[in-house]
């Protein structure tokens, strides 16, 4: 009986890497959210002066993994390993940002649950002593995910009320072995375990609708959680979800409910955390780079200062291509979970 | 002093995980070529029964990963995870199979080095206690690739003289750990260890020239793996990367004469074994299903009969997109390497 597993999808570790750093670079509509005050960098021009949004975008992640590193004084020939992705066809913008640091790279898609699956295999390679310190980000940006899943911004079309606006931003964080002595940016944040989740499906076809694509994966993945360790949503300060947004959120809420899951005011969403009710962003905000930056730019904060003990991080992705939606198929959705704890 | 790593990229293993079966899945061109009675199923139309590619693409993952699980008496359920993707964007063959199969599933992208890498990943987690059976798993179909890299088919383009054919084809490895009992397809291989790539670019812009941009990341892994495992190309019976073709196999003889690295007739490339040169192929087979269907349909086979002792399986990825092409990049590469043994 290897102990390290608890049931088929959940593993929990005797050596708790330490997440040690974290940055988070946003566009200028999220600096204008309440979280704005919370962000290493705050673009106002949200091409960060490069030719294309593509490539601001692959400069964020790039510099995301800089600025966690400099915050540790570590150079990034220090870090054993990059994982990471993004929403870009062919994860462009971590390929690209992988070529320059130069870091061993594992490339991931995830869709937005990249932070979470990055995290979540990261702590196992290194709990399990295949590396001391990895580098985990995660990157979007609103106007490439545009007209790559939806239309040309030009075209200036309507958005439905069930739309999320991509988050423009990118959020890394360091993991270091429990024994690394890097110096720490977080003093006492450890990952304790996760759960891996499954592909799941209830058919919802609406591009414009993420939320619902994902909140059953979300449900299901906290299900499997709790049922494979035993625990109860009261175990948890917080319970954070990706991005599933207003209309998402209540629906995992229902879907949890279903499941005799009480969150009972436990649980926060990133997608409904990083705008404003004011800002005009429908059912708020999506994309990788929204459970990647509230993380690492507000939710660790709260962590490290003692707000937050024990966070259930579980981001969520909508496995959505334009090509399948075109062939008539449906959204599947996927959402990862990590248990962060705040220790002495 | 951590001795499951063996420098920055490697890793090795003191319980090696057991490959026990594989399965390859190929479409009609690729059942004609040299390898043709090595592989599970030709199919005789590549949309085997389907609507589109895209859907013959997805079914052909899936039908791997259960034929292999099949060859071992193994019902899905007994499968604790599922690592794996494709070439298509947001990795679909790859997340619409995961929702069919049902198993915990982390979405990779490594382009054409996506076998590799999830063989590689597979036995970290394994040999870390995070999983006993793992299903590793990557398919590319040529059809599906042509018009979502280069050109719709029913324009035929011409192709160029470095041009390589995209595989139609799906492979699936099986790994589990080394005490797990179940019933073995393959009695005596295991995954030693192996090397973790970096992104290497040499500045390569076409297209239709994919082996020149994956040989310099294939040196560049073989040159980290042979220094940090202080092994040198003789102690390898075979040296095999996923798909340079003749050209790219070409730079990749040069570029580790520079480095003096002797292959000394060591070296094979998937992407011109599954060929032959009557086939009107260009520069040989291309795609994450080249090395997929290769190793699991022959080279497990040729390891198995004894033929093969100790093999580095290095899976070569062309980081290409149509979207940073347009926008004037050239085209990364990237590599992983596993190491294969045959023992008793």
């Amino acid at each position: 009986m290897n102990t390290k597993r608890l049931g088929r999808q959940s593993v929990r570790f005797f050596a708790p890497p330490r997440l040690i750093s974290g940055a988070a670079i946003v566009g200028d509509v999220e600096g204008e959210g309440p979280l704005g005050s919370c962000f290493d960098i705050v673009l106002a021009d949200d091409t960060w002066g490069e030719e294309s949004w593509e490539k601001a975008e692959r400069k964020m992640f790039e510099q995301a993994v800089r600025l966690a590193l400099q915050k540790c004084a570590l150079p990034v020939s220090g870090v054993d390993l990059l994982l990471g992705g993004d929403l870009l066809n062919q994860i462009i913008s971590a390929n690209f940002a992988a070529r320059e640091l130069a870091i061993p790279f594992l490339g991931l898609y995830g869709a937005c649950s990249t932070m979470a699956e990055s995290l979540l295999l990261g702590s196992m390679l290194i709990d399990g002593g295949y590396a001391n310190r990895v580098a985990c980000a995660a990157t979007s940006h609103f106007s490439t995910a545009e007209r790559q899943y939806r239309f040309p911004l030009e075209m200036g079309g309507q958005t439905t009320p069930t739309a999320q606006r991509t988050v423009t931003g990118a959020g890394a964080s360091l993991l270091v072995a429990a024994e690394d002595d890097t110096k720490r940016h977080f003093a006492s944040i450890r990952v304790m375990g996760g759960t891996i989740g499954r592909v799941v499906d209830l058919g919802i076809t609406d591009a414009n609708n993420m939320g619902a694509a994902m909140a059953p994966a979300a449900a299901d993945t906290l299900a499997a959680h709790l049922r494979e360790t035993g625990r109860n949503a009261a175990d948890y300060d917080l319970i954070v979800t990706g991005d599933l947004g207003r209309f998402g959120s209540e629906m995992f809420h229902e879907l949890c409910a279903d499941k005799g899951i009480d969150l009972a005011g436990k649980h926060r969403d990133c997608g409904n955390m990083i705008f404003s009710p004011q800002q005009k962003v429908d059912c708020g905000g999506s994309g990788c780079g929204c459970s990647g930056v509230t993380l690492n730019g507000f939710l660790l904060r709260q962590m490290e200062e003692g707000a937050v003990r024990r966070m259930l991080f579980m981001a969520t992705g909508a496995l959505m291509s334009p090509t399948a939606g075109m062939q008539g198929d449906s959204i599947p959705g996927i959402a990862h979970a990590v248990v962060l704890e705040r220790g002495e």
